[in-house]
């Protein structure tokens, strides 16, 4: 299968565009043909990227998805953007993100079904790539903004681990949490980015290339959230998994993290009404409705309550490094989203992907199948902390198995 | 002694500024009697306040300490800046920092010796506050750049705990270890700003007021840095408290701590390499030399020594958690500079601050007296993570025993 040039996305922009609604703002066609031919050298020389409308670019405006910071400009890039393009990556303009990356839907359209939603809150970022409109592009994740739209647009998407990729000149919403991650059709895509921006080690790889993977498939403290599909989808992964001769396991829910999505949704709130004081002093009657409510209740919370909520973390993280470096496990396998994309008027729930974001574990998801629906369902791989490398590895090997 | 009124403080700005630098831009002293007048009501009311040139504000540009800055606007303010504001206080101008808010010295001197550093990288901030020229101002801290120059310039300096108060708005340089601070003269207005920027806690204040503060006397594992004027000043402190009732008890270093200087710095030098890609790629001949090394070492770290580094942190604040607990201590007292200010061409070393800083938990220094050359040093006193209200309170007690 041969990648599309810029003229077919340029073509698919085109003609699909105006039914997804994925983009902000683009640099024009004939800007893009000039710049495609002096891009640098490097792992991303010459694909194409889209950028969350929550990271800065010095070429196209940053709006973060609110009417306060419309027509906002910034002269620098991004630090990721920045690395990005040193390797060669090609920006090819902003995609819609929900308000501020939280929770109010944007109105992008899921490519399999514009009556659906790609999921939130990368929403343009993950229907673009979904929709061959671009090779890749950048989404951030605070609570499940890349994995679940991933999961409902049928791509790959990667978080990284907490801090390993700057978030300078990122829009923040919760630091403890904020993390960058990225969107493509393949996993040596995936690969190429994480190359581009985070350091390469020089250490030998410590892994036996002999030994089988192994792979914990891990229903989760949220398990009773999944529907049928998405049972089915971690079931298959697991068995095709296995079938290419990894070892899958099953792993009962670490006990250590049987508090934690409770904890991150406390965390959150408290963090976003802080983070956004200026906005909401200034322009609160510019917030959407759900995210005035969430601000007032996390200005609500105490500060006992906030270190509680930080101790959980800290106490979830190490009972999560201990029980992944005791157990031999490269990774584990979990579910991505309660099931297919839900109607287009939400984001959908990111309840299975809160608990890692919190921990700031390195997540990719795995397109699996497809649901009763015929949307796309599938898994996500869960790595230790900081080896992301070796997590894009146990994917690369997850999506041979699942090809076959 | 009654605090020094707006035109007080304007007319030392006028007497004073020539000498010390400690400004990059101020509001019209017009301009700043206009906006007295109709400051809202709330902890900070009609306080002034000077902001460190790496946190954006609304009205004033925020040009981060170099040249690849000069005269960047932004539409917004941080968020610190919005709820110090909302909370009554006057924001009168930016105060100068090292370039980044890391090491460069950018001239500022030391308004008890003018040919001394106040310290960086919050050096405006710190000189202008013991100068007089403003009642309070706020810093950064990634290593020792809030502690370090309140020792320096003998004012009280406070570093919440990490993530406590967003950076929202605020220039990074390593994330993992970037916190707010600020200064001021007296621990009433530390408390006051606090009170600005984290939520009031509902809960009740669970210590016992009968029972004396428990405070370890701690000479860490960089004790050897520490001059003579600074083992004084720790054993003077460490006196007075006693002497007004408290419990001080020498407490050996904490063994968890003992690799983690070390591997802060690993962690400094890999974040800032990549926060500053864009800076780095664009405008590296306005770096200065010094940067430009750091930022060349630290893209060489690798993933694996990155990965070692962020578990040495989290063990280390796992060990920190349970020794404090354990102990029964209310606080750490411990030094907060290897003694006086040196000469004004550098910002002295941030040896004693690093720890607490990759630890993320709370210190506020006290000036405690001065040095051989009559130059103020002082102590720290560290506190448990997230119970930044109960660390100002044992700040309040230490004033209050250092006065008498």
């Amino acid at each position: 299968m041969t990648a599309p040039t810029l003229e077919d996305e340029l073509a698919r922009v085109a003609a699909r565009e105006p039914d997804i609604g994925a983009w902000v703002i683009r640099h024009s066609d004939d800007e893009l043909r000039r710049r495609v031919a002096t891009l640098p050298q490097g792992p991303l020389h010459g694909l194409t990227l889209g950028v969350k409308d929550i990271i800065d670019t010095s070429d196209l405006g940053t709006e973060r998805g609110s009417p306060i910071y419309a027509g906002r400009r910034t002269s620098a890039d991004a630090a990721c953007v920045a690395l990005a393009r040193a390797a060669g990556a090609l920006v090819v303009g902003k995609t819609v993100t929900t308000e501020f990356a939280f929770l109010t839907a944007a109105g992008t359209a899921n490519p399999h079904d514009v009556t659906r939603t790609p999921g939130g809150s990368s929403s343009g970022s993950a229907a673009a790539v979904a929709d061959e409109m671009v090779r890749m592009a950048f989404g951030t994740q605070t609570v499940g903004s890349v994995i679940r739209p991933a999961a409902y647009c049928g791509v790959f998407g990667f978080k990284a681990s907490h801090q390993l990729v700057p978030l300078a000149g990122v829009g923040a919403l919760s630091p403890s949490l904020d993390t960058l991650g990225w969107f493509a059709r393949d996993t040596a895509d995936i690969s190429a980015m994480l190359e581009a921006l985070a350091p390469v080690t020089a250490a030998a790889d410590d892994a036996d290339p002999t030994r089988p993977l192994r792979i914990g498939k891990y229903r989760s403290h949220q398990w009773d959230h999944a529907a049928p599909e998405a049972v089915d989808a971690l079931d298959q992964a697991a068995e095709r998994l296995r079938a290419a001769g990894a070892d899958v396991a099953d792993v009962d829910p670490i006990v250590g993290l049987a508090n934690a999505a409770e904890a991150a949704t406390m965390l959150q709130m408290a963090e976003s009404s802080r983070v956004l004081a200026w906005e909401r002093q200034h322009h609160a009657e510019l917030l959407s409705d759900l995210l005035r409510r969430v601000i007032e209740s996390g200005s609500e919370i105490s500060d006992d309550e906030y270190r509680a909520a930080q101790l959980i973390g800290a106490a979830a993280r190490h009972d999560f490094d201990t029980a992944m470096t005791e157990s031999g496990l490269d990774a584990l396998l979990t579910p991505s989203a309660p099931g297919e994309a839900p109607a287009i008027k939400t984001t959908g729930d990111p309840v299975f992907c809160r608990v890692w974001t919190f921990l700031g574990a390195p997540a990719m998801h795995l397109p699996v199948g497809s649901g009763p629906n015929g949307l796309p369902v599938g898994a996500q791989l869960i790595g230790h902390r900081w080896r992301d490398r070796a997590l894009v590895k146990v994917g690369q090997f997850a999506e041979g198995a699942l090809a076959r």
